[in-house]
């Protein structure tokens, strides 16, 4: 059986100093089981997001040990910066990568929380597909007011508590907010025309929010540096509109305008399964199943 | 690190008794660091095919094993069928996979086959990337005349005389023909349409021998069984001409002579390198790199 994988994409509330988000990232990495692969810090901000995966206990268990560092080291009451925030571990989504499903996510997201509060004493929120109440499912119903504004409501206002805990606020820490969702593939399209116009034009023809595709959110931006304009793209579930019908279709409504594509761009990282579809649609393999992949046959039966 | 990995195809002279392909099997299979990826049993060649990929030292110990129990159990003095042979364990070719080169499994090749005469008394013929003497690069040089015609023919005539080891060859298992080669993909485009005179025009258009893409062998086939026709291909240097390469070159010559490609089909494995780079070809990405796949970089770092 292949080995299920999780990946796991915490924010933090702390931007500024590398010493606590390296002691945080080093709790994580050093979780048998679990690969980091990827942080961020900004000052702005003052917030640092780490990356990583693994199984499925094992992702559970490094969550748990960077939120405890977190917590530890973070006091929102001497924190600041322009991103709106709610706990020193402010957001934690658990996502599916392969062989577990957006339900076994939510199953660990639940997990989760349920010990962030019982061994550290943090209140938790769930969000998207782990809320356990209706207008939950959107972070920023969850967050708005932040710290400092939530802190306050839940006095007066009951809606406003915890899913787990409290309802008190963590002092220093704040509270949690837990998640389940699915992969998202960050990705541009590069024009070969300087026409800003072009780009939005070909953004609004293919995104939801506009009539287009579904699971599809695209920009138009410049790039100045390159003389080029892109199409910049969040797809938030590639199993239901694949990465090659995206491209296919920015392809053709280039075309249609007189533009080339110049080239694409993958930010962040993709799931095995979306490089193995796009190669079967492209070459229109009858019979491709992933363990005619020599490296993933031999993967199954270690 | 990347774990390196090798192929190795052994070609036995048994096809028809199972327990003796079970036991040879059974002996690779058993061996540290390999998985055995197929086995294919022939009565009338009176020959079988086993598979297995693994470490290089691994598949070196696990190839050893598997000549050992063919030449305990394979009397070629009692063994007909209609395919040329010359050894219990006929042909051993060392394939490169990922991280190793094609000079890697040479060395390899000339390992196994010292160990080969060392420890089992059968002499050695090395070919394809391993030949050491020229003329000897093409397997069906060296085996012209199979068992018998080889072993009166060294009486005489010392061209036929073993690498290593012999000159007689072994009595009963005769001689092995170790080498070293790159992958070969076995790869079909089947075609909507039953004319086979399009097939056999668009094989002649794209196969080396007619002065099409190099590395590619083509043949037009007919599929009565599906009212199709068929080219049948063999990439030799995926490296070289990518398989979607030459997908690309059957649509476009397909288009030119008025026929869809109705799907394609894989013969056995692909090495993963060959679904990202036709994924990366298609979706043009600017960036990629095989540790932008979440699954690749979580095994880099494992």
């Amino acid at each position: 059986v292949i080995r299920p994988l999780v990946q796991c994409v915490p924010n933090f509330s702390e931007g500024r100093d590398p010493k606590v988000v390296d002691d945080i990232a080093g709790a994580i990495a050093r979780t048998t089981g679990v690969a980091v692969l990827g942080r961020t810090m900004d000052a702005d901000h003052n917030r640092s997001v780490i990356t990583f995966a693994g199984t499925p206990d094992a992702v559970a268990a490094a969550a748990l040990a960077g939120v405890e560092k977190a917590v530890e080291h973070i006091d929102l009451r001497r924190h600041s910066g322009v991103h709106p925030r709610l706990g020193a571990a402010d957001v934690i989504p658990f996502v599916p990568v392969r062989g577990v499903s957006l339900a076994d996510c939510t199953a660990l997201a639940h997990r989760v929380g349920e010990e962030i509060w019982r061994t550290l004493g943090v209140p938790v929120y769930f969000y998207e597909a782990a809320a356990r109440q209706p207008g939950r499912e959107r972070l920023e119903n969850v967050r708005r007011g932040g710290f400092e504004g939530i802190r306050d409501a839940i006095l007066h206002d009951p809606s406003r508590h915890p899913d787990i805990g409290g309802p008190e606020l963590h002092p220093t820490a704040g509270a949690s907010i837990v998640g389940a969702r699915k992969f998202l593939i960050a990705f541009n399209v590069n024009l070969a025309t300087t026409d800003l116009a072009i780009a939005k034009q070909i953004a609004r023809t293919i995104r939801e929010s506009s009539g287009g595709m579904r699971y599809v959110k695209a920009l138009g931006l410049p790039l100045a540096s390159r003389n080029q304009v892109q199409v910049s793209m969040n797809l938030t579930d590639f199993e239901q509109t694949p990465l090659h019908t995206v491209v296919d279709a920015v392809r053709r409504e280039a075309a249609r305008l007189g533009v080339q594509v110049a080239g694409t761009e993958i930010i962040g990282l993709l799931p095995r399964a979306v490089i193995e579809s796009a190669a079967g649609f492209y070459l229109q393999f009858e019979n491709f199943a992933t363990d005619l992949v020599l490296e993933n046959r031999f993967e199954t039966l270690e």
